[in-house]
């Protein structure tokens, strides 16, 4: 039987001919990322020190901090601080921040290569799967460990086939195909498995919609979300000067999965992720009325070029109902200037957007618009957990740029091909 | 003897021919503006409830949430919701949200002409004298008065003169001549007494400029700062649909002042005021070397479109000192919208800035760039108390967009004119 994507990176990654599905072995890391609101300060630093170890390999190790920038108290602008100096104290140089969430950072500044194992004190980095990377969340303790040695042990995880096939309508995003993945396996349905995407959907689709794909992974419970390396997997890694041959990561055309989902793309309407969880998924179109106080367009799920151009079409020379807000949040510093060249902002800022720097804080509730009592938010990020965005009285719909500027116009949820 | 700007206006709201410098009156509000930090939920609405009262004229109460927009926790978005639905049930249309710091929205929409008396919840109301309005801000117990009646009583204030002749040097600017005036008069020099500011170089500044100059007027104790109705004020009251005869509020030739201050423009340098006080100041030349964090350019004392210009014309083609961050946010929605179409942005992306919404935050610490233990901090927002933008260990540093654009790229405290 031939392997997966992740019997492939992990029988690498353990120096072996081939591993398979359940077996545990030590692994090398080739990089290793922690952010501020999950890094050095939270047990890591103290850990490291307890065990007299220190950082296996500085220049392995990328440091970002994203949640908490631009500080919004006294506590948060002291994490922000014991990070930058922790970073310098340890050599580490990979030291981002203001820069934008993590994620979004790591791809971005050429810090993901295919076939790597990439760990972070963040559960959504196993994005890094869109570049065929083996992107997974750990906790602090376990960074610790890593830290000192550069090594973890894994237990290679079986492998869910969620392939789609045709072409995606008008207006339905990447965000609609993971909803909907998602809604069908389960928010347990991944527990400890990977899910490898894959079909012509998924190769037609550019890496900014690869990578919010493989960022909601972690939300049907996977340890990763892989999809094989392709022209386009080059493309991306070329613009930052990486080149290399990486089609040893594809899996092979008799790999075992332990089950598969396959989904016609052409049939695909918008999807909406409803509180409180991930998998309370249904056709935006079949929604009683919600009446909206929030529209957030953001994050490392939905604030990439691709989502804040999709926005600004459907917005332009519209104008955001009354009693809404609408706040965008770019991805990146580097989209920032990108939607800046494309004049975006400016069709934002006229229909009467709000743009923010580059922040985590919306998407978790802790600053960049927060929200209040019973207040009803659309937003592109990647969870609706009970009180995420603020009040625990408060409602979070997930959904794709497309539909949150549309329903942003409208001031209440609806299907953007209705606008 | 002939009167003062504040003994005419005053004169005009209590209906008296003519009053003098420590009479008391009862006087009628043109218009009142609240906040969210300070506004309906503090004490006034419970206060108006308690006396029965109700708005007195809806279309002349301002309310504006902007000190916590966009919101960093719930209690933030509690309040700003509170302020929302407070607006609403109180039939109050001038409603603004997310739109940035009051005072400008003030002005930039029209709510403030000459000879008018504007009470506030927020002691910089005084900036509205650069409209030539009696701006003045009140606690909240006053203001649920002023809701219920449309009237306070006031004391006519004595006038300070503060005369500045002569041509600003290049990069040289407002704020300085504001720091400098504050640095001479006091941080109580003029408690309860009105400030004019008057001589060939108000006069031949802008309203950008004006505004920041008399805004700050309060950092000296004045109840008021007031500037004469000239071209310039009529221009910026005509671009908002707003024409009339407004020259009887300009000061008499002979008019009584309790003391008077001149000034030579063209001999003085760029300022800075250290902490903790605003009159701590001196020429940014003599200061010791200071290592600094960050540097914020914004609020309704630094973040105008002239501001971020002169700030955009020094960072052009430079880049940002690597451990200092650069963040900069309008003085409002509509500078936001400015800025973008002059491509200010592109050029503060590209040295290294951090451009954020429109909002408060920072100035009073509350979120968007608080600082954090030690951290040292140049702004040019218009207070540097002890702890006022974050930990009680910070430092704030009060100069000109020009001094902290340029200090912004050599990571310490520099004279702009070295740059």
């Amino acid at each position: 039987m031939g392997k997966t994507m992740s019997e492939k990176i992990l029988a690498h990654a353990a120096g072996q001919d081939t591993v398979s599905a359940d077996d545990i072995f030590w692994v090398k890391i080739d990089k290793a990322m922690m952010d501020d609101i999950l890094g050095p300060r939270l047990e890591i630093a103290d850990r490291l020190k307890e065990i007299g170890g220190k950082v296996w390999d500085p220049d392995k190790v990328i440091i970002i901090s994203d949640h908490y920038t631009p500080p919004a108290n006294e506590k948060q602008a002291n994490i922000v601080k014991y990070t930058r100096e922790w970073a310098k104290e340890n050599g580490c140089e990979h030291y981002y921040e203001f820069d934008g969430p993590c994620h979004q950072v790591m791809v971005e500044k050429g810090h993901v290569l295919p076939g790597e194992i990439v760990v972070g004190t963040d559960s959504h980095t196993c994005m890094y799967g869109a570049l065929a990377a083996f992107g997974t969340g750990i906790g602090s303790t376990e960074m610790a460990g890593v830290l000192a040695t550069g090594q973890t042990w894994l237990k290679v995880p079986q492998t869910v086939k969620v392939e789609w096939n045709g072409a995606l309508a008008p207006l339905v995003m990447a965000k609609d195909v993971s909803l909907k993945s998602i809604g069908t396996v389960g928010h347990a349905g991944a527990t400890y498995k990977t899910i490898e995407y894959c079909g012509s959907t998924i190769r037609g689709l550019p890496m900014d919609e690869r990578l919010c794909i493989t960022n909601m992974a972690v939300e049907a419970g996977a340890k990763a979300g892989l999809i094989g390396y392709d022209e386009i997997t080059a493309q991306y890694l070329a613009e930052r000067g990486i080149k290399g041959s990486f089609e040893w990561v594809n899996p092979d055309a008799d790999a075992g999965y332990c089950a598969s989902f396959a989904f016609d793309a052409a049939a695909l309407k918008p999807q909406i992720a409803c509180p409180h969880e991930v998998d309370n998924v249904c056709d935006i179109e079949s929604l009683e009325k919600v009446e909206l106080q929030q529209v957030y367009i953001g994050s490392c799920t939905g604030g990439r070029i691709t989502d804040i151009e999709t926005a600004a079409k459907i917005l332009k020379g519209k104008k955001v109902a009354k009693g809404v807000r609408l706040l965008v949040s770019p991805a990146s510093k580097d989209v920032y200037s990108q939607c800046l060249k494309a004049g975006l902002f400016e069709i934002l800022a006229d229909a009467g957007a709000v743009v923010m720097a580059a922040t985590c804080g919306a998407c978790l509730g802790v600053h960049s618009g927060v929200l209040g009592e019973g207040e009803s938010c659309i937003s592109t990020t990647n969870r609706n957990f009970w009180g995420r965005m603020g009040s625990k009285s408060s409602n979070v719909y997930l959904a794709s740029p497309a539909s949150a500027a549309a329903s942003a116009i409208v001031g209440r949820i609806v299907d953007p091909r209705t606008i």
